[in-house]
C-alpha cells in the first residue's frame, strides 16, 4: 500500500483476506446497498422459513466482458440471469446469494456502480440478496470482476413445466425481439459505435412467467435462451423430446437494428444470447391466450407465436425462411460469443 | 485452435460458450464424476422436495493458490468450506451448486483431478452436487480455476446455535490442531519443502456437528474459523455478544510442526485459516460431555476446551500465554494470508 488514497479508491488484496479490511469493504460499499433482514446478521449463511414442497436451486457464474455494456452491466446480469433460471422452472425466487471475485486494482467506483445495479435489479425482481462472499485475486490474475449468483425458488402446487410434457402440435412463443443482449455486448466489445441504438434485453422474467402461469394456459415448457440463443434451446427441445420443431423466420421477433448488427458481425441471430427472453411451449389451444397474457406484460409487448412441435422424423429443428425455403437449425458449437454472460 | 490434440487436452474458450463444446466438456469430464439424480436432468436448476421448516443458504468463492496443496485442492476445499458453513448453522447439507470459472489453457488433466476431488468430498459429506455452471475466460485473465459453491441445508426442529444465546461462563471448544490449512497452503506457495510434514485440515464438519447436536449438550454457538483464524472468530464473538473471552494458549491444540512453521513464516497461528476446524460454545455444565462427544468422532480426536466466556469489561479477547502473561487478541487486518481459500 502506498497510502490512504490508494486504499480508499482501489481494491487491494487485503479486501479479500477475511479480516478488518474485508469488513470495511463490506460495510462501506456492499451492505448499505443490499441491506435486508436476511443479509444483515452477516453470518456466512441465510436462514429462511419455507413451506413443505418443491424448491429450486440454481447457480451461474457471470464473466461478461465488458462488465458494463449498453443496457446493463455484470451486476444486473448476475441478478436477472439467475432469477430467470428459477422462473423457467416455474419457481418464485425467494433468495439469491452473491459471490464476487474482484481483481486487485479494481476501481471502487466501478464496484459501487455494480452494487447499485445489483440492488436495483434485485428490487425489480422482488428478491433479496440473502448471503454473499467476496474474494480478491492479484492484478492480472483476474478480469476486473466476476460474479456467481445462486438462487432459491419455491415451486407452486401443480406447476410443472418440463420437457417431458411437450407434445405434437404444441405452440412455441417468445416474448420479444431476440439476440439483443449478445449484440449489445459485442457492439461494446468491438467499439462499433452503435451502443446507443441497441440495448441488452437483460431483465428479470419472474413476473412475466407468473402472469403466464396464472393465465390458465397449459404451460408445458419454459426456457430462457441465453448462451446458444434460440437455436440452442430449440435444439435441446428437439433432442430431449425426440420430436421436431418448426419455426417461421418471419414470425420470430427481431428488430431492424438487431438484424442489421447481426449481419454486420456475421452472426446468426438465432444463435445469439438473450438475457430477458422467454421461450414458452403451450398447448396448441392455448396459444392465443398465452400470447395475450404475455402481451399484457411490459416484457411481452412484442411477444409472438413463432412455430410449433411436429412429429416429423428424425427429430430436427427446421426454420421456414422468409423466402419460403427450409434450413436445419443446429446447436451452435460454442465459439460464437464467448464471455457474453 | 491449432489441432485436435490441443482441443482435447486444454480448456479452450469454446468450452465456456454454452454450445456443443460445453456439452462435450460436461459430458466427458464433469457429469460422469458427479452423476446423481438431481444433476442428471441437466436443466439449469435442481428441484428438491423439502419439509416445512427452516432452510439455510450459503455461498463461497474459492480462489486458493496453489489450487493443489498438501492435503487437498480447490475442489475439496470448495465442497468442505460450503458444507461447513451450513454445518455451523446447525443445518444438514442437502444440496450443493458448483460454478466454475476456468482459464483458457487449463490442462484438462488438472480439471479431471479437481472433479475427482469434488466428487470424493461430496460423497464424504453425503451431499449431492445438484446443479452447476461452467465458464471460460481468456488466458491471463483468470487464474487457472476458481470455484463458487453454494449450499442448501435443513435446520432441525429446536436446533438454533446463535451468538445471542452465548452467556457468561460458557465453555469454548475446538476439535483439533489449528492453523494447518493456512500453513499447508503457505508452505506450498513459498516452496518451503515441508509439504510432506504438514497437511491442510480441510474436511467436511457436518458429521461432527451432528454428533455434537445429538449429544444432548446445550450447543449455543458454532463457527468454522477459516479466514482470520481462531482470532477472527473470537473477536467476532466478543463484539457480537459484548462479553469477553478468555482462552488459554496451553490448551489450544497446535501440533509441533504447525507451531514450527508458523514461527518460520512469522505468523500468529491464531490468525491462520483452518478448513476442518469447529469452534463450539456450550453451556459450562456441558463442557465435558461436549468434549467426549467430539473426541468420539474421527475429526475430534484432539478436541479441547480452550477457554470460556466472561463478563469482563470492555468486551475483549484475552489470551493467557504459556508463560502466564496475558495479551489481547485482535481481529487480523486481512493482509496475512490472501487467497488461502
Amino acid at each position: 500500500m502506498t497510502g490512504k488514497q490508494v486504499t480508499d479508491e482501489r481494491i487491494i488484496l487485503a479486501h479479500g483476506g477475511g479480516g478488518e479490511s474485508t469488513r470495511q469493504l463490506l460495510s462501506g460499499h456492499v451492505l448499505p446497498k443490499l441491506a435486508n433482514e436476511l443479509l444483515n446478521p452477516l453470518t456466512d449463511s441465510a436462514v429462511l422459513d419455507v413451506p413443505a414442497g418443491r424448491i429450486c436451486l440454481t447457480t451461474d457464474a457471470y464473466t461478461v466482458q465488458p462488465i458494463v455494456f449498453p443496457g446493463g452491466d455484470i451486476g444486473r446480469l448476475a441478478v436477472c440471469g439467475t432469477v430467470n433460471d428459477l422462473a423457467v422452472m416455474g419457481a418464485r425466487p425467494i433468495a439469491l446469494s452473491l459471490a464476487m471475485v474482484l481483481e486487485e486494482g479494481l476501481d471502487l467506483r466501478t464496484l459501487d456502480a455494480i452494487m447499485d445495479s445489483i440492488a436495483s435489479a434485485a428490487k425489480e425482481a422482488s428478491v433479496p440478496i440473502a448471503t454473499g462472499d467476496t474474494k480478491v485475486v492479484e492484478h492480472a490474475r483476474g478480469d476486473g470482476l466476476t460474479i456467481t449468483t445462486s438462487g432459491l425458488g419455491l415451486i407452486g402446487d401443480g406447476v410443472s413445466p418440463a420437457m417431458g410434457r411437450v407434445g405434437e402440435g404444441d405452440a412455441i412463443l417468445v416474448n420479444g425481439g431476440i439476440a439483443e443482449h449478445g449484440l449489445a455486448v459485442m457492439s461494446a466489445r468491438e467499439g462499433l459505435g452503435m451502443e446507443t441504438q441497441l440495448l441488452s434485453d437483460v431483465a428479470p422474467l419472474a413476473g412475466l412467467v407468473a402472469v403466464l402461469l396464472e393465465s390458465g394456459c397449459d404451460v408445458k415448457f419454459l426456457r430462457d435462451p441465453t448462451r446458444g440463443g434460440l437455436a440452442g434451446v430449440l435444439a435441446d427441445l428437439a433432442e430431449g423430446t425426440s420430436m421436431s420443431i418448426e419455426v417461421r423466420e418471419a414470425d420470430i421477433p427481431l428488430t431492424p437494428i438487431a438484424r442489421h448488427m447481426a449481419e454486420l458481425l456475421g452472426l446468426d441471430p438465432l444463435t445469439v444470447a438473450n438475457e430477458g427472453k422467454l421461450l414458452a411451449v403451450v398447448a396448441a389451444d392455448d396459444a392465443d391466450k398465452a400470447l395475450a397474457a404475455m402481451r399484457d406484460h411490459p416484457l411481452g409487448r412484442s411477444a409472438a407465436v413463432i412455430g410449433s412441435v411436429t412429429d416429423a422424423s428424425p427429430p430436427l429443428v427446421e426454420l421456414v425462411t422468409r423466402a419460403g425455403g427450409r434450413r436445419i437449425v443446429q446447436r451452435p458449437y460454442g465459439e460464437e460469443l464467448p464471455r457474453i454472460c
